[in-house]
């Protein structure tokens, strides 16, 4: 099966009949792919102003309100309770299981953030001719708790976590013009080259994720992960929060390139 | 005095004397003034979703959360309450009265909100040589209401409201490239030409502001206009929503270059 051709709604069908049930990258080529937060109502306003004030981090793509379970702006037809292969339960803060649905979970007061991911602009390096390392070394991307704090919002606080990919000189500065493009799914890198001006001590030891070869002549390139907003999250121990599993992701009828501003 | 030249805490100290009592425009030239709209805190994540969705019409600088007067990311020295010139007063959607201050209204469950506005395009629409016609006829800029509807959030809905400045193609074309650079404030063109496609019948008879001289050879081009939340704020007729006088904004330290994306 070439799942890179899927269109969105047969990609969820598979996913939501059990046909399906590994990580999404590569399924529907072309569409937007979003983590999920599912979190309750009482901490939706300060949750939404904290991804607004850390855009970087946390590109609200769609947000599914109180007592609806659809992602009207996003993909309309979909089952939200149903499309994510895996999802992840967290109580008090804590992992406490993962499941293939969460439709009796989701109830009338939580509210769910669709929130970019990096599937997007790694798209669009490679189609300018920017290799992705992890990719190539088929396993997850490298990420790195930072000394870099976000913005707090209410409750909600913590340090940036950022995705790195190495590449030369040359094409981080292509990077950054091509990922400029798209300010609302991560846009242009936060760092570039030094790890420790933003406090990582070790590039072969990512907090998530794995690490990749930096060939001689490449420098690291950093971008803000849309892990943040889940990790700071935890931290405020909500009495429940949904989530999907890392690389299991909603996938949107929307496209890309309709997040470019240019 | 030359207004243009004062710094943003010159001006704002000025506004909180009441050494100033005028329209904002012209002050502090380079920094972000915004909209001002002062919510009560249950309707807060409702408004925030709506500027999420709507972000060309809606682009938030700043929000102020409920119990702090303080614009910490925009102004941090500033006082809110009383750093606006002219400030109103609605009450169930109706205005009831204008002041210059607003001490004793803006209590601990209000939310403020900090909206960005098209000062910030215009100047950067000045400096490539482009003139705006309601600067030079020392006017309002006109606005219309549209048949263009905004993306619904909770109670929040209704049309977007535009602004419009007449130019020539080749400018209308160089407009769209210098507002692309900056989406958090408003960013491009909505329209361009035959205003009837939007749902606007006649140029002469803008539903807000002032018309303006439209030459031989000019086409109308329309950005989303920060006017908007604030109609759609009244349809929901809370209790009490303060705002800033039109034309009296709220001078912050931020710089406008600082939001463009490139």
């Amino acid at each position: 099966m070439n799942i890179s051709a899927l269109t969105p709604a047969e990609a969820r069908e598979l996913i939501r009949t059990g046909q399906w049930t590994k990580p999404t990258s590569g399924m529907a080529n072309g569409y937007i792919q979003t983590n999920l937060a599912v979190l309750p109502k009482e901490l939706a306003f300060e949750f939404l102003l904290f991804c607004q004030r850390n855009q970087k981090a946390c590109p609200i793509i769609d947000v599914i309100e109180a007592g609806s379970a659809v992602a009207a702006l996003s993909a309309a037809d979909a089952n939200v309770k149903t499309d994510i292969p895996k999802y992840r339960i967290y109580r008090e803060g804590k992992l406490t299981e993962e499941r293939n649905e969460v439709t009796d979970l989701w109830t009338d007061d939580m509210v769910g953030f669709l929130i970019g991911c990096s599937f997007t602009f790694e798209e669009a390096l490679m189609n300018n001719g920017i290799p992705i390392r992890h990719i190539e070394e088929e396993c997850n991307v490298p990420m790195y708790q930072t000394s870099i704090q976000c913005t707090k919002a209410g409750q909600f606080e913590g340090p940036m976590v950022v995705s790195m990919r190495p590449m030369t000189e040359d094409q981080a500065i292509r990077a950054v013009q091509v990922t400029s493009r798209f300010p609302s799914v991560h846009g242009a890198p936060v760092h570039i080259g030094d790890p420790s001006k933003i406090g990582i001590n070790d590039l072969n030891s990512p907090d998530f994720g794995d690490a990749v070869t930096v060939k001689d002549g490449e420098i690291p390139v950093f971008w803000a992960c849309g892990v943040t907003p889940q990790a700071v999250a935890m931290n405020v121990k909500p009495s429940l929060v949904i989530t999907h599993a890392p690389g299991h992701m909603f996938i949107t009828d929307l496209k890309n390139e309709e997040f470019s501003i240019l």
